[in-house]
């Protein structure tokens, strides 16, 4: 018999499957068992009676959740009035007939069946191949696959082509700073801060292109806000007028991203009770707008800072939402000094910059700008910086050999997932977050590992 | 006057158009200048007379190849008998009025018109930025964006979840070897050689999932089969009876892929001027059966080994071709001693393992099995091979609490795209090769900038 799926269960009653799938939680009845048991199509309610199957009935009563188990039984309607509404297969039970046990799992170290976890975040993360599979985290993360696959296919829809970016640098992209070292067969070499330089060369090739892969920075902040190794969502194309033509095509992906999310991933949006965000018209101010505003509106001095600080975020997404009626916003024009060497200066504002970040629920989850295309004023630039253009000769043949006006941006995967997911820790949206304290474990788990001999 | 795209202009004779694009080539014919110009659509000829612009025949006479132009024209018919059906608009060409440089190009290191490239691969490589831009390469890399698209697009349909795995790893993954080393805050942390563990994790949480990403390999080889850093297309997924079932699903992928190919990429294919292989019955043999047709059919003893060395890769593959009429075919029962602590043993064939290779014109191209699932096995599996299960122990949290019956594969993406392209070295279809040679620019002149400071 082939393997039945537990959604197909709703239009077999009356007959017989097979399922298999993992025990989501058990509830004795007198001699009745009751099973929930889910696979990745859904779960359904089994009921094992031990006048139907003895046997089976002995092997359920030594079931715990999680344990995978394979059964056989009849598909019936539930009766009136024992449906469950919350469950798409709520309209029926299996009457299980036999019942295989496929893997033991061990007892769980903290009830799962509740809706939020009983155990603090770093108690999650220490068991995070255990917790993911809590419907929560479930959800989180079918709904950031979502995002990904709608960032691709918009922009594949586009004519964009994606590429595969490398990871291993010779050169940092942002000048030195807050790189991760790789001993490259005894050369110091570096993980990517970000695709960059690459993505910029490719512009030359198929003048719009995208790629999607992980990034490295080496911050020492222990934050809500950060994590060392996340994923980016990066684009770049050629042939614009300025910065606010990928401010556009950003726009336009919010307005397909949150209805494509609505389709595909509604139930795990009603399960996680939370509220997509309407995107409309979405408000920008230069930085400079935005200190001033804030100096007004919160009272606290901020003009003489090169960016925003976080609490600045928070309280001008605040503003946006209540007085621009937006939970967007676009903050341009950072000064020279505070963006990379290659970012594309002003003229018409000295000393500032056609680049731009996107706040959305108090945090930045985007940079673009357009970049410098011209060869000689790029190494004017790298010059100013005090950087030399023989470190950076590779990715200058880009400009050498022609590089139309160009610009991207790059967007935080881990931290629009938070935002979307309405999870306060960039963390919590991050499949197996690496920071200062932790890889999987906690570092100091695993310098005891290691003391202990390898 | 909005940008109009190249491919348009088929439609627009006798139209106004304003184009940006890329000089590929001049040709100068008494006083007109012919240009063709091509952006991320396609490859149009202008022609500028000096009687419609003299000062678009100006600026026009001091274009050279790879100049990035802006310009403006009436796209005319050409006259019976000048169409060129090498090109999709090859029954247009633009009459140029106004003409402006955007971005001035470099007289190019090496002629940019033929069809190959007159260099090596290694000076290729050393102009990878601007050799990227050549048809042949622009042709390679949209291939594999396709192969790419068509793998996710493939296990989409099949409910696989995409999954973003971690590059930075506290363990290596095959246990020791060839690993490149990252300084993390001070502790000893290494590059993924895959995203083994993390996949087999997220079995447990969505059954079936996949990831593309970047792994590595810190294999001081320098052949024409190996890079450094490459783009795994991993997959995996529970309630498998054997490795059979991986088996079947990737010769369905490979049926769903080339005819993808043919509808998406046909004529990068055609100015490749390669056959992409049809997919039948894919046979499959033991290793030891492999092993035995090789010394009777090229009489070379290869039976005491414990895998197939490249050249019996080469003489399988030319006898399933030959003999079985397949470019394809499967190489199963690896010894337990070569594959990784958590493949599945074959309890009917001791010793063998129930895990395959993938070979195709030649070179293997995929590396798959079924896993140890119990969770008693897997850490008696790890002590066997002298590891500790303790630097295991978030992996063995995932079979601690209950994993399937489960498998998947990985696939080079690389490789596959070389042996699609009929690249003979798998750098021509790695988009920014590293080796033990080059990241980017040769590692000698890496070095050297390192001495001069930085």
């Amino acid at each position: 018999m082939e393997r039945n799926l537990i959604i197909e269960t709703i239009e077999k009653v009356g007959q017989e499957v097979l399922l298999k799938g993992w025990v989501e939680s058990r509830r004795d009845h007198g001699k009745l068992i009751f099973l929930d048991v889910r696979d990745h199509t859904g779960t359904v309610q089994m009921v094992i009676n031990p006048k139907v199957s003895e046997e089976a009935h002995k092997t359920a009563s030594g079931l715990s959740v999680q344990d995978v188990i394979s059964l056989m039984g009849k598909v019936n309607a539930r009766p009136k009035g024992a449906e469950n509404p919350d469950l798409p297969t709520g309209t029926v039970e299996i009457e299980v007939k036999k019942l295989e046990m496929l893997s033991d799992a061990e007892s769980l170290p903290f009830d799962f069946g509740a809706r939020e976890l009983p155990i603090n975040l770093d108690t999650a993360l220490d068991f995070r191949p255990l917790t993911l599979r809590h419907p929560k985290n479930q959800a989180i993360f079918r709904i950031q696959a979502e995002i990904v696959k709608a960032f691709r296919d918009f922009l594949t829809e586009r004519s964009f082509v994606e590429i595969q970016s490398p990871k291993i640098t010779a050169e940092s992209t942002e000048g030195g700073a807050n790189v991760f070292r790789v001993d490259y067969f005894g050369l110091p070499a570096y993980l990517a801060q970000s695709p960059q330089f690459y993505k910029q060369i490719m512009v030359g090739v198929y003048e719009r292109v995208f790629t999607i892969g992980q990034v490295y920075r080496a911050e020492e902040h222990n934050t809500t806000r950060h994590v060392n190794e996340y994923t980016s969502l990066d684009l770049e194309f050629g042939f614009i007028q300025d910065h606010t033509d990928i401010i556009d095509l950003e726009i336009d992906f919010l307005k397909y991203l949150f209805p494509y999310l609505d389709e595909t991933v509604k139930p795990e949006i009603e399960f996680l009770g939370i509220k997509l965000p309407t995107v409309g018209d979405v408000p920008s101010l230069k930085l400079r707008e935005a200190q001033a505003i804030i100096e007004r509106e919160f009272d606290r001095k901020v003009s003489h800072e090169p960016d925003l600080s976080p609490q600045d975020e928070r309280d001008i997404c605040q503003y946006a939402q209540e007085k621009l009626g937006s939970e967007f916003i676009f903050i341009t024009h950072q000064p020279v000094d505070h963006r990379p060497m290659y970012t594309m200066p002003d003229e018409a504002d000295p000393g500032y910059t056609k680049s731009f970040d996107l706040l959305f629920r108090g945090i930045e989850i985007t940079t673009g700008g357009q970049r410098i295309h011209d060869y000689d004023q790029l190494v004017s630039s790298i010059k100013k910086r005090g950087l030399s253009p023989e470190n950076f000769s590779f990715y200058l043949m880009a400009f050498k050999y022609g590089l139309p006006p160009e610009g991207g941006l790059a967007i935080g995967l881990e931290r629009l997932t938070a935002k979307i997911v309405g999870a306060e820790n960039v963390r919590e949206a991050t499949l197996f977050p690496r920071d200062v304290t932790r890889i999987d474990l906690p570092l100091a788990k695993i310098k005891n590992h290691e003391k202990k001999g390898r």
